[in-house]
């Protein structure tokens, strides 16, 4: 599987479950959501803004895609969770099996960020991203075509101490509800 | 990493947190755990035993342990989750990251049990469990020497359908309390 495999594969509305582990305090956090991932022309505007603002070459992106969450969480249960980003693969040359990972919007804190992704030989996208204060490690493969799971742990920014590790069970939604 | 080298690791005292997700019902389950790991002389009674009734001859057997657990879940707070049991890795001739694991319990099912585990390429220890009823898949991998992450499916006996999924953070308890 290389990444084009991988993003045509994530297509789709996805249930999901996410658990939160706090190391330190030992607390646990209780997520549902419903995921949307669409894809995205290479012409679009935003693509064309974020390989601008990342500096790389457009020419080089492959498979964008926009992925959309609503949930809701157990630690305040009158917030709606709601979000959205736009990620763009831009994979090594000849290599789409690694490369960089560009998001309007990071993980770990709410600005563009750059990642570094590689695919494993069992199939696992393994994504590594640095923000100013912190780091995050993402894994996510899939178990059936409607069955993935994602593993996410924030560290600091040494990449040393993991601060939260979570997990997300997501089933594919054959509903369009 | 073999499964010497992995057995090693794992030896010593854990604080585990563990998130349950029942996936028809996208129910969470929340356990907090204490994991013992001591390994045990190849020559222990119960060892010996195991061997004879998985029908493997004992001179293949590498690190044996025992692990013990003792925890709380949210599902029921009142009772206290405990037990115990031994594992005996079988490695293949001349291949240490590779070959079976006898259990004298079983994970989905409380009777010896006989899974076929593997080491990845990024030192990820891979089992699976073919039981009467249903099948297990684990792995368990360390982030560092002191903080390990396990994933366990329960799965129907065919392997397809995924019953629950669950995630362990496992932190190295430093304390000899």
């Amino acid at each position: 599987m290389d990444v084009v495999e991988f993003v045509e594969c994530s297509i789709g509305r996805w249930r999901s479950q996410r658990s939160g582990h706090s190391l330190a305090l030992s607390h646990f956090e209780e997520v549902r959501s419903t995921i949307d991932i669409v894809s995205l022309p290479k012409t679009a505007p935003e693509i064309i803004e974020l390989c601008k603002y990342s500096g790389v070459d457009m020419a080089d992106a492959v498979s964008p895609f926009q992925m959309s969450w609503q949930g809701e969480s157990d630690w305040d249960e009158n917030e709606i969770i709601k979000g959205s980003c736009i990620l763009v693969p831009i994979p090594n040359t000849n290599n789409l099996k690694k490369g960089k990972l560009l998001r309007s919007q990071g993980y770990a804190e709410t600005i563009p960020a750059m990642g570094e992704y590689y695919i494993t030989e069992d199939e696992t996208f393994v994504l590594h991203t640095e923000y100013d204060s912190a780091a995050a490690e993402e894994k996510i493969w899939f178990h059936t075509p409607n069955l993935r799971f994602r593993i996410s742990l924030i560290k600091t920014s040494d990449g040393n101490g993991v601060l939260t590790a979570s997990f997300s069970s997501e089933i594919r939604s054959l509903s369009t509800a």
